[in-house]
C-alpha cells in the first residue's frame, strides 16, 4: 500500500500547512529558528494533518480552518515527542537525531514548552470555543496517560490499562483531530461523532501497529532497540496475548515484581512472543478496529476523500513502520 | 505596606480561585495530584489573579468568567516556574521545595506539561477567542525569553537587552492579565489599551525589583544566593547602573568574556555594587515605572478596586521578596 493513495486528494494542501508550520518558528531566536527546523524535518508522514483534512475536505469546512488546525495538530504532536525523547533519553527517532541528542535538557524542555505554546495559538485561531476546548484536554490525557505510564503501569499486565494508555497516547489525538475538523464542517451531531469515532479506531488501531513493530520492526528503521517496550515495562498487546495463553512462563510471571529491568531475560521473552501467534493475534485486533472506522463512512457518498480516508485506515495496518 | 491592603476587596474571590485550582489536579493519577497540591500549597501572594480580579472587578467584568482568567493566569505563571526549577537546577523557591527536589526531571517535565494543559483549557472556558489568543502568545513571549536568555543574554551589559528580558519574564503575563480581564468588562478599547499599560508598568517594576532583590534580599527567604543573577550572567538594572558608572571596574569589564563564571569575581562585583547607590538608582526607575501604572488609573471614578489597584502598584516597591 503506497502512502499516496490516500495523501493525494490533499497532497496541495500539505503544502499549506508545510509553510504554516514553517512560519511559527519565523521571527523568533535564530537557535530557536534552527532546532524548530531541525524537528520539522524530521517530519515523519505527516499522519494527523492528512486525517484533518480529509475529513474537512469531505465534509465541507473551510479551507483556511482545516490548515489552520492541522499545523496545530501536527505541532501538539511535536511537543509531546520532543517532551518524550527528553524523557526518554532518546537519541534517535525515525533514524534522525533527536533534538534531545545535540542540545541540553534545559533548551529541549523549552523548545517543546515553545511548541506548545504555538499549538495552542493555532487551535486558537481557528476561532471555535469548543475545539479550543477539547484540543487543550487533549493535551492533558496524553500528559496524564505519560505520568501514569510512568508512576504505575510499568510490568501490569491487564487490556484495560493497556487501551486506557494507548488512548491516551495515540487514540486521544486522532479522535480529537477527526471530530475538530467535523466542528469546522456544515456537519451534524451524528456525523460529528462518527468522525470522532473514526478517529478513535484508527488511533487505537495506530498505536496497536506501533507496538507490534516493537517486536517484528527493525532497529535501523524504528530508532530504538526491538523490545524497547518490555524493557522499560510495558506490555503490549502482543505480550499480553502471549500471557493470557503461557500465564506460566517465568518471564511473563516476574514482570509484576520489576523482571523487565532484566534485559537478557525480556531479550528471551522477545523470542517467546514471536514464536507463537501472539503477534498476528494483535494484528488481527488492530484490523478489527479498522473494520469499525471503515463502518463510520459507511454511509457517506462516494468522494475522493472517502477512499482516501478507507485508504488511510488500511495503511495504518500495512504499514512497515 | 500589607498585602491585605490590596487583597481586601477580592479575597472572597480569591478562595473561589484557590478552589478551582484545586480542582484542576482532580480526577487524575494519585501522584500527579500529590505533585498538583505541592506545587499550589507552595503558592505565593497570587499577585496575577488578584490584578485580574480588581481589573474585572472595577469594570465590571462578570465573576464566573474572572475567577477562571485568574486561575488560567496563575497556572500558566506556575507551569513555567516548574519547569524553570527543573532547567535551573532549583531545589528551592521561596523557601520550599520544589518539585524538582523531590521528584524525576522526567516527571517535573511532565507536571508542568500538565499544568500548561489546565491552564489552556480554564483559559479556553473564558469562551473569548482574543484573549485565548493572547494567552497562547504570551506562552510564546515568555519561552521565547527564556531561550534568549540562555544562548545570548549572558553577561551582556544592555538596557534594551534588560528591558526584553524582564518584559518577556515578568511583563507579558501582567499586561495579558489585565488586559484580558478588561477584554472581558463591558470597556471600550481605551480603556483595554489602559488596562494592558497598568498590567505592563506593574510587571516590568516587579521584576525590577525581583532583580534588586538579588542584591539585598536574604538568601533564607530569597531560596537562593544573594548575587545569584550575575552568578549566571544575568546583568540586572543595578548591574547596569553600576556599569554606566564604572566602565573601568575589571569586573565588569570581564563580564562580556564569561567573567560571570568567576564565582569569586562576582561575590566581589556585588559587593561593589552594594556600596554605591546603584541599586537606589534602580529603585527610583521601578518608581517611575508604577508612577506610571498609576497614571492609567486617573480617570477612573474612584472605587475600593481602584484604590486596591493603587496599593498594589505601590506594594509592588514596598514588598522585600
Amino acid at each position: 500500500m503506497n502512502t499516496v493513495t490516500f495523501l493525494s486528494p490533499v497532497q496541495a494542501q500539505l503544502q499549506l500547512v508545510e509553510a504554516r508550520l514553517h512560519a511559527q518558528g519565523d521571527d523568533r531566536h535564530p537557535d530557536l529558528h534552527a532546532a524548530f527546523e531541525q524537528i520539522l524535518a524530521a517530519g515523519g508522514k505527516r499522519i494527523r494533518p492528512s486525517l484533518a483534512l480529509l475529513v474537512g475536505d469531505m465534509l465541507g469546512a473551510p479551507e483556511d480552518k482545516l490548515v489552520t488546525l492541522s499545523a496545530a495538530v501536527e505541532l501538539l504532536h511535536t511537543a509531546t515527542l520532543v517532551h518524550d525523547d527528553l524523557i526518554d533519553g532518546a537519541l534517535l527517532r525515525r533514524g534522525m537525531p533527536t533534538l534531545n541528542a545535540r542540545w541540553s535538557p534545559a533548551a529541549t524542555v523549552l523548545t517543546g514548552d515553545f511548541l506548545f505554546a504555538r499549538a495552542a495559538k493555532l487551535a486558537a485561531e481557528t476561532d471555535h470555543i469548543q475545539l479550543m476546548n477539547s484540543f487543550a484536554e487533549t493535551l492533558a490525557v496524553i500528559v496524564n496517560g505519560e505520568l501514569t505510564q510512568m508512576f504505575s503501569s510499568r510490568g501490569v499486565i491487564n487490556r484495560e490499562n493497556y487501551y486506557n494508555r494507548i488512548y491516551a497516547k495515540t487514540a486521544s489525538l486522532f479522535e480529537m483531530t477527526s471530530r475538530s475538523s467535523a466542528l469546522l464542517s456544515p456537519a451534524d451531531k451524528a456525523t460529528i461523532e462518527l468522525m470522532k469515532k473514526f478517529g478513535y479506531e484508527t488511533g487505537i488501531a495506530f498505536q496497536i501497529v506501533d507496538d507490534i513493530l516493537d517486536f517484528t520492526g527493525e532497529q535501523a528503521t524504528m530508532g530504538k532497540p526491538i523490545g524497547y517496550d518490555l524493557m522499560n515495562g510495558l506490555v503490549t498487546l502482543p505480550a499480553i496475548y502471549y500471557a493470557e495463553a503461557n500465564p506460566k512462563d517465568e518471564d511473563i510471571k516476574s514482570l509484576a515484581d520489576g523482571g523487565w529491568g532484566n534485559r537478557d531475560h525480556m531479550a528471551r521473552l522477545v523470542e517467546s512472543i514471536r514464536k507463537t501467534d501472539a503477534v498476528e493475534k494483535a494484528m488481527m485486533e488492530a484490523h478489527q478496529h479498522v473494520e469499525l472506522a471503515l463502518k463510520t463512512l459507511a454511509g457517506f457518498e462516494p468522494s475522493l476523500e472517502r477512499e482516501a480516508l478507507e485508504n488511510l485506515a488500511k495503511f495504518i495496518v500495512d504499514r512497515n513502520i
